[in-house]
């Protein structure tokens, strides 16, 4: 038993560290970074290019010596699903090993306007047909985004109330749809998958992640890992008052974040049509009202929120994703302003507010990662399974 | 080297197992605790008795085998020094190895109308008169306790407004005052401090420590480690915003917690002599106005910033401490029926609000036991300066 945990662990390591090195290893590199032996190195590398999780590039000539031999995660070789279930759309993409999208598909839907039981259907349509760009590629597993709150036990939504949804079992219902396939099925709160990208921007840093989508959540990044918290809800930033007794949030509590800055209640507020798509809110609430006074809104409210949380958690950078991203210079002065106003940390040095990576769909790219992790944390268990 | 680094954290290890072991521990029970073999632990525990750091009890019958020799961390052979600098008293508390109480002096003195000079000297007095009740043990260090925020280089006080101190050199002008002793000499926010003895109670536990005082502060605790944050500030919980452009703060924001509820901000509410010691505060409240009005305030405001710091943290525990403790039976409902109306971790369940334990200055003995910790970290180092 133990050495069949220490070369699942050793094989993990070779595996992490070719995906995370700057420029592909050789085997000598590899042995530095894990701080393996050479010949067990060697060995291990045999193994994952045998399986296919590796490839060896063309010989580097290297000074007097032997050519360098570089090494890379294989691409095309296996095919890991994420699905993105949002209020008015769902989504489907598959990667290999290496993040090279293989095949994507996205379907327009109000999800809220049909039963959950429709959006699932669909969204196992999508996976299907995703599949079929690669049927000849062993399938990892499929890991769906959702917005809302997971049950730490089995994984069921407790309320996505972007979807309408209470109490749906997302996992269960899925891998039912996707029968007589038995993939590995896992469910994920969309915010949660959306950091893994910034964290692979900014190893090692410890940040809070705040996000804006039709509703309004995020996630605190501590030392580069995400913080889980007694329930997995760690980050749910939407639900912090902002004003006490204020506005009725959709949550049925009353002055939320949430009921101030999500797409939802902006569109609301503005008395705009929900059919205003999220890249274009900014824009067309600036048209109802004056563009300043939204941004102000926005900026103020958000700023209170995030200067409450620095004060509990003395974090110095804030990253600002979703619809914020695309206006995170517009509303930075204010937030930025507020949090000064507010945050301790601000005394020790300027607290930075910083934009998320541009990539689209970052929750959807997060649930394919996640899907495709097991093969990262466990690549003997991988191998053994399609043997 | 590496054998100097692997001796020091096998006697760390050993150590600290019979400082948590619930019962004296055998050496084979040693062996059991910390996976060291036998032979190892007998070696690294004659080291530890050679040097004062443990002893054997009186051999215990074990059935049909050899008796048992019980073990534990050795009495009355070091002296470590806690100092706590707070706004109406000056205490010193020396405590050895096993935590039990050497000796203690407390002068009653108003830090704010003084110089930080006249209280840092009065400081070291105190650490001089509990020294000289135990002039034949060698000193680990001497650790203040201060209500204040620390400069995360230097441990310079940054603030500690109910000490009306800025910019105060503690660690090095206590330094002076103790020469020609050399003994190490560190300083640290007095809730990092205070919550220690929680930590020992609650093992590996994640929960909110907030704590009532002049100010209102607190730690954050995961997994059973004080979460340091970017500047060691985490958990200063007194500067969440529990009402947008409130009242006013001592700390020049608006807003604040703190501003409602510390000791100093209760009393100037409601017209009372800063005379008033912290323990009768609540029912001195009472008397001026109605005592479930007094309560109901504390209770809101208390409730609304845990709340939104559990949104963030997802904690299912929060302790109270400080003048909050006494009052936690009181406050409790309110407190529950806020943080229910606003914390998400609700939903899965009640968050538990729990008092700290009824200790007298937590602050004080948190201090003693940060200045006994290196014996525990590294008793290799220890045992070679005493030798």
């Amino acid at each position: 038993m133990q050495s069949t945990h220490l070369r699942e662990h050793n094989l993990s390591a070779v595996l992490r560290a070719l995906q995370t090195a700057p420029s592909p290893a050789s085997r000598a590199g590899l042995a530095t970074l894990t701080q393996l032996t050479k010949p067990t190195v060697s060995k291990l590398v045999e193994e994952l290019i045998g399986a296919g999780l590796v490839t060896e590039g063309e010989p580097i000539a290297a000074g007097a010596g032997r050519p360098m031999v570089p090494l890379r995660p294989a691409a095309g070789t296996l095919l890991a699903i994420g699905l993105e279930i949002a209020a008015d759309h769902i989504s489907c993409l598959g990667i290999d090993l290496t993040g090279a999208e293989l095949a994507r598909r996205t379907t327009y839907h109000r999800v809220a306007e049909g039963t959950a039981e429709d959006a699932l259907a669909l969204a196992a349509q999508l996976v299907h047909e995703v599949r079929e760009e690669a049927p000849e590629l062993p399938v990892v597993g499929v890991t769906a985004a959702i917005p809302g709150r997971l049950c730490p036990e089995d994984g069921r939504i407790l309320s996505a109330p972007g979807l309408d949804w209470a109490d749906v079992p997302v996992i269960s219902r899925l891998q039912e749809l996707l029968a007589p396939a038995d993939w590995p099925v896992g469910a994920q709160n969309d915010n949660r998958l959306s950091v893994l990208t910034e964290i692979d921007r900014r190893p090692g840093e410890s940040f809070l992640y705040v996000r804006g989508s039709t509703g309004v959540g995020g996630a605190v990044v501590l030392d580069g890992a995400v913080l889980e918290g007694a329930h997995g809800w760690a980050g749910e930033f939407g639900h912090t008052v902002v004003a006490p007794d204020g506005r009725q949030c959709r949550c049925g509590r009353r002055g939320c974040l949430e009921a101030y800055i999500s797409y939802l209640s902006l569109v609301r507020q503005a008395g705009l049509s929900d059919e205003v798509r999220i890249e274009d809110l900014v824009e067309e609430l600036a048209r109802s009202s004056s563009r300043a006074e939204v941004i102000g809104v926005i900026g103020r409210s958000l700023g209170l929120a995030i200067a409450n949380a620095l004060n509990v958690l003395d974090l110095s950078t804030v990253v600002l994703s979703g619809y914020l991203a695309p206006i995170a210079e517009e509303i930075t002065p204010v937030v930025q302003e507020t949090v000064d106003r507010h945050a301790l940390a601000a005394e020790a040095g300027p607290v930075a507010i910083e934009r998320a990576d541009a990539l689209a769909d970052p929750a959807l790219h997060g649930a394919a990662r996640a899907a495709r992790q097991p093969v990262f944390d466990a690549p003997g268990s991988w191998i053994e399974k399609e043997r």
